[in-house]
């Protein structure tokens, strides 16, 4: 209890975390105030989004280099799984998909330019491990072909169908989670050296000890499990109250307010002259969630969804990967950073959100 | 007057100004003749193009290096920023794009195809400055998203109409606007040491003395401008005549018209084994097309055009300048040239080419 | 006769070749039993392409460095040739395309990844000369606009028919082999030495005499001819007995078979730490299909198919050779390799053949 004190008084961030029995209480006494219930959500998904990744990492740190690296690899999005899970479980497919979507073009540019401009602004030239970036990225750029193949060759060939697009996506689910689990074997164990500099055991807090750490990872996992709740309920209809479209809200709203904590990390380290560390987070998370959160989320579709879930989005969604993957595959070629580099990734993530603000609602 | 006569005698090219008053007089005579007239005003358009160039590379010679620069980068295509203007007043939106599309895939493709071929011919192996043709290509590949993503949205998604298409290309325009603007601020003030070598400022011929270039710039603006509307309002009908299609004229031949005396300097640096030069003319300007002088037409077309123009590109254009910008970021890469590189890029454009003179006229 | 039974003992894949009087005596007497006609002719094929690329390699070596390379170049790919022009001869197109595409994006990410994978499951990191392998992308990348851009276009352009795209295929054929060519004269004549390392000449086994090459060449040619017309005719139909449907036969059974000799070599050339070899194997192999094989047989469809053959492929095969060429330019890009990179260019290979796999069949 008192490291969490010590944490709280360090983090004023965790202060919102009074906002979690606030949303609870307040979902019970006034179901119907959508907006104000969506702005409470927010504010308490926030803190426990860092909490949970303060307590992960603790935990990675405790169980030494392999084991740490495997549990921050495969829980450092817990926040998004979570509410993907939970919008899931409501039937909510096209909100699982587009924060999907919009978690990785979210980590691929705005955390990644956010996080050249914030350091660029400070130093002159920054420079990174573009090896480990170069894996990222590749990891990336096969999760995009997975995305991209259903939906190319389904409409090139009309007569394939529904059938066919849920055969692939249960095969599509697996080939990307074992890619996955041989990078950590190939970035954790067998040429862990070219991956050196990326440094990203060291966290800037004191680690929590190993049973506080694990307490608060199943505490905190329920709480936002409970939130995300009262947030996926009240995200779409809130939207419209704000004007903005429900393609802007899954796609924007909710990837920002999940990954709202590893930005956290990743501006942090940016402006310390640690671009590893930041590179490492924004194009290590957005991998995480194209080859890992996404295919699990398929795969568990068969057990807690209505109907089972596939691969395949919306073609702008697709559209929109792809070239967020070209971007960093582009950009982190030299692995080297100045300002003008954050604006130009930072552009491109401005040209989506506003496209997507300015179209209409579907149906 | 004595500059004028000195430059005249230097440049062999700038004796077709004899062609601006026979142009203009033949026009008068006999406004019929088309295919004439559109002879006539290409003769007359090259050697103003020339003349304009080396007006403004004085002028910015004089300014200092920042101001410059900044001339430079601005009134670099005045030729085809006039053209442009003088087809948006007519209504000739279709004819704009296709130049502006045409304009930016020839420079990207042809000038940088042949100035690497003609210096590869001379010279084994050629090096030149990779950090500047990586911020261009990169401008050049936010331009190709700005171009890309409103016609892929609105294709998946035919509910977005005319209306979506308008607003968001007043957005994109102004977001391409400031990226160039910001782009100029980094490599002509902030990150100027990277672009070092590109020795842009170096003019061949004796600069112009302030008056009479900036006099010059003034006087040659209102001929081009003159001869442009004639070029315009010939060019598709005698078109026809030579068997052309619609789209090759706007995108072959009005685009590299209106680049000639760019093509001129990049070529000319490229035997002098000064790639940098070529490359940074070629680059640069379509750069500033797709960033500057696109988005200023949109901009513009709200007050002197019948209707708006939009940023809604043909998708056969988007895909031609998407795969220009490809072409040029793969190919600059390395940094280093031969003759077998200005070939490759070469047939590109001549696929392009092939294929448009191909294309059956639409309608 | 002495070197054949040498080369016999030494490689007891040729032993293989006893099924080529099998399939031949086969096809007289049971000419209906297609799913055995189909796996005789498989065993039939691969020693014979085997014995087809030892002998190609022997005439090289005789023949000295520029006329030895050009003749690897051109006939290097020999097996595939002759199949693709027996399936022409009996207007199988669909099947001719299919195999052009599948071997084009087996030699790019099959083989080029297996080789990947097993060099790196020997050596932990293992270097190749770029410079070579970034020529071969790009000439890839050239042969991909080739393809893409006329369906690109005739998409856009509904008007535009099978006039258009016939006209433009004979064009584009022409352009790709004279690029091709002078791709030759680059890397052979005024470039070698940026292609120093690759080493290509040197066979691991002993050369024929010329005399006896040659007559292995003639021989073994026709031999292939008459074994590829069995294969083509049975192909079809045994793949329906196999439940397998035409696309996945045509672009990864007949592709893999067809390559099976090359890729021997490849990887016997990443087993001895030679990656040079196996890159050079397996992109120049890609290369030359796309370039040479392909153009050549539009060409020659003129004078031997039922009616003209065009270069306008399936649009799911033009995405998927635009990805294994964007796969194999990114990833050959650093120049190393390890045993992640030959997984990620398998995986993104076996998402290809799933997809055709699971489609249905057409019509």
């Amino acid at each position: 209890m008192r490291h969490l004190f010590i944490i709280l008084r360090h983090n004023p961030l965790l202060w919102l975390l009074v906002f979690v029995p606030v949303v609870l209480t307040a979902e019970k006494l006034k179901p119907e105030a959508h907006t104000l219930l969506f702005l409470l959500s927010v504010c308490a998904i926030v803190p426990l989004a860092a909490l949970l990744s303060h307590a992960t990492e603790s935990v990675a740190v405790k169980t030494g280099d392999a084991v740490g690296g495997l549990l921050n690899a495969t829980l450092g999005n817990l926040t998004e799984l979570v509410i993907a899970l939970t919008a899931l479980h409501a039937g909510e497919y096209m909100l699982v998909k587009a924060s999907i979507a919009g978690a990785i073009v979210a980590n691929t540019l705005f955390m990644l330019g956010a996080s050249f401009l914030l350091g660029g602004l400070k130093y002159h030239v920054q420079e990174y491990n573009r090896v480990s970036a170069r894996v990222q990225t590749s990891l990336l750029f096969l999760a995009t072909v997975a995305l991209l193949i259903p939906s190319a060759v389904s409409r090139a060939d009309a007569a394939a169908g529904a059938a066919l697009s849920q055969k692939l996506s249960v095969g599509l689910a697996v080939l990307l989670i074992a890619a996955y689990g041989l990078g950590l074997l190939f970035s954790l164990k067998t040429h862990r050296e070219l991956f050196a500099s990326a440094e990203s055991g060291e966290a800037d807090e004191a680690p929590l000890p190993a049973g506080v750490a694990l307490a608060t990872l199943a505490g905190v996992t329920v709480l936002v499990a409970l939130v995300s709740e009262v947030f996926v309920e009240s995200v779409q209809q809130s939207a419209e109250t704000f004007g903005m479209t429900p393609a802007f809200v899954g796609f924007i709203i909710v990837a920002l307010v999940g990954g709202s904590a590893e930005m956290a990390s990743a501006f942090s380290g940016a402006r310390k002259n640690r671009l590893d560390l930041s590179v490492g987070i924004a194009l290590g998370s957005a991998a995480q969630i194209a080859l890992f959160v996404a295919p699990l989320l398929v795969l568990v579709s068969y057990f807690i969804g209505p109907t089972p879930m596939d691969l395949q989005f919306w073609p702008g969604a697709v559209v929109m990967i792809l070239i967020a993957t070209l971007t960093a595959t582009l950009i982190t070629n030299s692995g080297r950073s100045a300002w003008f580099v954050g604006v130009l990734v930072l552009m491109v993530y401005l040209i989506f959100a506003m496209t997507l603000y300015l179209l209409p609602p579907r149906g």
